[in-house]
């Protein structure tokens, strides 16, 4: 039957047969797939191709059939590349345009690649083989990232700027042990895809509709013509498992989470009344009515992002929730989720890498502001504990009263009066004043991951050389110092 | 300066004066909007010619060149409509992509239409106005599915079913009953709609950046002619509020959930051990390999864009977060989520209209169902405290034991011995009978808002005026019987 | 028969009649509400009260036996005022626990409670008029935080600080206008919950388990009696409708967003760099080992509650997607999420209106802090359009090289001689140096709604009248000037 | 000072040093998080005991003091191992708790205890410690419902039933491989909990409030006497980090996922029209209004539970949004969700494993449900392909056409006369019918992870290998057959 025929005849070419009346408008709208899952239609014909081999070689079809089909599928992915996907409604999704297509360039013999399989299985194979390879570009773009961090780390180990927390002066640390920060939080991201794709990479393929089929198939040549580890172990979960995708989403939002801190550091940063950084001119915009400005607009485009990449997921979980198996149609509501994150998180990734990369940083303003803010009150402490034997606690009272006085006399510490300092405790001598410069504070920070400038350099040293990178001169990679 | 001559200096027409180098390519990519912005073009036309209108009747511009603009805007406009927008990353925006055609096709004066605005309130006025259609258009969506469940409730008013509590046979309901609960959902959703109007139904054109303008305009005028009740009382929370785009996901969210239950039961009753229900083949799919299936997808992907519709809402809310005054470049994705669950949400309406009206329920299948599971069961245990004055507590128990007697049995409860029934309980007496039918159990339950046939015509009737619909035969609307 | 007895039997005396076995352990755990819904206990008490009256009054139940039943329920009030609720997982619930008590006080007349009741109204009952309290207390609350910004705003209308867009100084504003974009959002908080109180004021009673009952109950005596506005129109959705809880976390939700973004302006504000606030002791913490520290916590732990109570509508949601008719257990999971999100609520609301009370502004430094970044660009490009008849546009290039020029030698705009400003374009005179003082940025912006202080002195006065506050000397209040 | 007078000046012993005046009691209610992080206690005594050891190996405190404060913190163990946590909110924390009642047990060398670390650091690693056994329980549960699902798929590997799709009929399939679907999907929520505990288990002790320490301290040493694989790598990150908290909240928000299908099917199955189950009295409750009623509350309460699993996971990832390095106070939130998602967790696992274990399959209705439908008239179009050598596509449309005859005479396929299908296509022929049975139908699909017994029993016999269980005789393990 053509396909003309069969459309005016109200149904559908592929599963029409029992049907009496074609779907309505509405139906032919919410039904259609074929708007976004054209997106998959590389990952469709390659397991098309890996399909009909495999039938092929199991004398399941010819090979004369075979070969027709694989020659077919080329032409069709062809005309995919050079024109574009056609977006037929009727035609449902990327499976059935392929194959409609398929059957218009080699004609009957099409119809035997369907053999053994459903689109079941097929969309579970396509969209996995897409996850997996969304998977491998995140992964290179925090590479890219992380060996941006650790290049302006290596730059940075010994400049100071005030630490915070809760945004308030904290103690001194160095910028190059702040973005180090970042590396580890990156190297947990890539860690959680690797993982995901290691789970994932099973493959669903001769799964059927959901039982698995009659057909003598051979599910490990297929698995292994498309690069997985083996088939999957039972077909009912395999057309209903959506897990690769929620774990996508899951490490992608944790991974758009960090890159939410780090961009809002960088718009903080970047405000007046900081004046950290110099956001570079090709990662900001102006304003149409105020000539004067200059945004971080990548940096908060980055943060609004990982709200959206949440979504995603958010999404996602609720469609999934409480679906019986096998396949429903709900699940047809995977993807967009996954496209939409899949392209702000890559966006979000090469923005943050470019912003690491080309900021300038204001180490003379970072370094002015470590010194307000009473940041080496911790250091007094700490050398009251160390030099004149006191219980911590006791000294952080007496710290507490000596910060009290200076932010009276509107000084910082060091430029407090021996005296003064003896009043409040009279073990405090003039030793004392070599712990509380903003230098000897940071220095004294060796502890394993420590802010202290030589601990920077060897957690630098390790990173480079877990990214490849070569050696910085006089610096070592150590596991353990 | 010409447009390209600007572009060639690497530097945004719009705002690119002091800028000494262009955006980068991830950074024209991730802040481009007018792949998706585009869709606000004409509220983008209507906004900026009433604010031409009010610029030229305040005497800010001249009323010639007021008129050229205008012209101008309508000149852009059926570009628009006979083309489309054109999409231009380095135009970023429908707003910019508007003035710099403007200024194509009008000179200099188009430089005129940006006095006294911002891009800030420009794109809070058009978004609100988007958002404001979205509501009316889901208003009249939402008005067409409770015509369509009054109309079947009408019909259905005495067509007995079971009742469900945890999906189990709990008491026997009419159908008419059941689809009168969703008329009721869809009226809150419709009040929750209309609120969600009211309260966001005032102007923010002319709050420009963050701090209003000196410029002597008439914000009562442009608030006027957008058909907004007024203008907004404080610039800074002008550019800055999106509640107007949450309380319309939250409406819509809402709303999701409710046809979310009622495409699952749907699903429920078109399964093959209910069979409830045979759709209409124009709201259903078959199958690629099982010739035999006839699938509720319309259902199933209403109740997948529940999670879809609810994750634009966590989206947009997460990127909402802790965002300080005023305008910040996040609020750009505050379109996406909304746009996407616009479009969700009209085809699920649609879809389940279409249901509703058009789905054959089986009757007789669903007064077989409730005649199983002891559905009467409550009335056996009423029917002792009323004729036997027994306290309820009691009757339960008396008829706990009954339902295991005859569940020991393999009967219905009407088909249990008297005898039997007496050996229970010695008060028990033949006229129990009449009472454990399921016409007895519904046409007892006359109650306000109860499940009788009478109660359901007089909420029908209720409805049908509420709703100006003519009067069924017979039945007089009555605020309280 | 005793509850001893029947626990002995292994069954739940309520609803055991049926059951051969008692629950296990863990369906114990699982099942029990009482450790959470005994929050509802005066609600339960009231409806059950409001409930044997209207049974007393429509004979259904002896005047005598109604007044016994009332007042058993007064002692059981009496002693779970004194002594808290008792929690035994065997009683599972509110409900259960309170008449079990009620007949161990009063007898078998307590049976006769449950007549034309079921749990499933009598839960949909109290949680609404919970729910009904906690938005009452948020309104109260909220209207104590405008109250506190109102009075902030008085103080500070002329105030100047630096207005931002992208956290980058944008224009010059008064601190009062800005406070008064905080009491706009406040006031569509309480617009929202005013909204949902309205929605959910029906009262469900009566609807017994789902199909409404056969006693002749009169529905509109209970509503009546609980303040609603009349009783529900259809029982099937009454005892599965959940949509006042979702109306109250979306209204949280929304109010918490608004907290987040104060909460998140006043952390910013603390910081060292910015120094705009100084946050009062008693809002405030220190650090266990950085003596010097003083945290802004409360507006940190407002900020994440923000992200809780978001979660909390989450949970609702999803919980609540694709379940049919009517109730179904997995609605008990309605409960925490909503008292959590009041609880964090009413903390965060209470947080906030200290802090905006008792918070000292360094208005000094903010007002320096306006003076850099050039916030008043804008307003030499409104002058060249005012005085010089230069398209906006136009105006805008020229400003933006002035500000170029002014950076690069490292002064404000004002301070550019009038010779630079003239290379730059001719039509620049001397007059163009009043606009650019920081006072005559805002006082210019006096269109409706602007920064201006004598338009920030009005809005304070439509406030103040709209919160019943004393009208401040001077100023009147008026909806247009 | 003592407690009580440092309480008297209102301040805070612990960083009272210098505040002039105490927190108000909104403050001491939302700053406090001892209600909750009590739940803590074992964690950070054995993390203080861990850290005050290696101060004493390290000489940073006397042998003789750490000898002390060990004793101590073991006798504060026992307190509250007795008498439970004191809730003081002056204490704030579960932190200052124990090192107030240390102070009081042994006097001032309890000060020395909090040299080199921070509360940022303590939290941190306390909260590891229980999520990893959170992580341990989890694993733990899963693994025993990993079991139950195995015994109950081998019991029922022959054992016929539909197989769904859309919750149509689709192709019979056995019991057993549906309950083996499941086995796979615990299967990799144990994987991905055993991800995360690799990710988390490093030991932040030592990173003291964000930039490490200056006494010599050993994290070598302290992380291997709590079982962490090594020390993190940045004190940064190390106290900002809180992904080990969401990768928990992801794997049990996956892992409720699961359970909630599970759920969903116990649901389905229970109800009446199904009646594939009888549920076990022990995991089901009773109605207070109808005795008949047996719910399946624990299934709906699993499925409930998803939701607010996920809405914890929704909530911290909200929280975490946008947070600047390094500790903030919002990441207090952290503890809430994470303890209410453990809790609904276990709670979930143990009740689905109930349910599998005690469930009673109605394997004849099953099978009887599995002739309905045409549910092999796959098998139909597959013999066409594989007897008559028609090209799939073509098969399915005769297939149609047959289940359309037999859908309008009211038949099963197998019950069709052969003419007539000879009528629709002449190549059928008498052999079709061997092809049609629902055992024909299920033995056929023993294609890798097919839903034949065969396959089933091996599958089987491989989780049985995996879970260390027993070999059921006659059938062998085996990774391919």
């Amino acid at each position: 039957m053509s396909e003309k025929a069969d459309k005016r005849g109200g149904s559908n070419q592929m599963w029409g047969g029992r049907f009496a009346q074609g779907p309505s408008a509405i139906m032919r709208e919410i039904n259609a797939s074929i708007p976004f899952d054209k997106a998959l239609w590389k990952q469709d014909i390659a397991a098309s191709k890996a399909h009909v081999a495999m039938l092929g070689a199991c004398g399941i079809v010819s090979a004369d059939d075979a070969a027709t089909i694989a020659g077919g599928l080329d032409a069709v992915a062809a005309e995919y590349e050079a024109d574009g996907v056609p977006e037929d409604w009727d035609l449902e999704d990327i499976h059935m345009t392929t194959e409609s297509r398929l059957a218009q360039l080699i004609g009957p013999a099409a119809g035997r690649l369907h053999t053994a399989r459903s689109r079941n299985d097929q969309v579970a194979t396509d969209f996995r083989l897409w996850v997996r390879d969304a998977i491998d570009q995140a992964d290179a773009g925090l590479e890219a990232l992380q060996i941006a961090l650790v290049e302006r780390a290596g730059e940075h180990a010994g400049s100071i700027m005030p630490g915070f927390t809760h945004l308030q002066t904290a103690q001194p640390v160095t910028l190059g042990h702040h973005l180090m920060a970042y590396y580890e939080m990156i190297g947990r991201d890539r860690s959680r895809f690797a993982d995901a794709r290691v789970r994932m990479n099973r493959c669903p393929l001769g799964s059927a509709a959901l039982a698995g089929t009659g057909f003598p198939i051979d599910r490990f040549m297929t698995a292994d013509a498309l690069g997985f580890a083996g088939p999957t172990a039972n077909s009912l979960d395999s057309v209903s498992d959506r897990d690769f995708a929620l774990d996508y989403l899951m490490a992608a939002s944790q991974c758009a989470l960090h890159l939410s801190r780090l961009a809002e550091e960088f718009i903080i940063w970047a405000s007046q009344p900081f004046g950290f950084v110099t956001l570079p001119d090709s990662l900001s915009t102006g304003s149409s009515i105020m000539p004067q400005k200059k945004n971080p607009d990548a940096a908060e485009l980055v943060r609004g992002h990982s709200g959206r990449i949440a979504g995603c997921l958010t999404s996602l979980m609720m469609t999934m929730k409480g679906l019986p198996l096998a396949y429903s149609k709900d699940m047809q509501d995977d993807k967009p989720p996954v496209f939409e994150a899949a392209g702000l998180l890559a966006l979000s990734i090469a923005a943050m890498t470019g912003m690491v990369g080309e900021t300038v940083f204001r180490t003379p303003r970072m370094r002015a502001a470590a010194e307000l803010g009473f940041a080496t009150a911790t250091d007094l402490a700490d050398w009251l504990v160390r030099e004149a034997d006191i219980p911590f606690r006791e000294a952080h009272h007496i710290t507490g009263a000596a910060v009290k006085l200076a932010e009276g006399q509107g000084v910082a510490l060091d430029q407090l009066q021996l005296d003064a300092l003896k009043e409040i405790d009279s073990r405090i001598d003039a030793r004392v004043f070599t712990a509380l410069s903003v230098e000897a504070s940071v220095a004294a920070r060796k502890s394993h991951g420590g802010t202290a400038p030589e601990q920077v350099r060897l957690r630098v040293a390790d990173a480079r050389a877990a990214l490849g990178l070569g050696a910085v001169p006089g610096v070592s990679a150590a596991g353990q110092e």
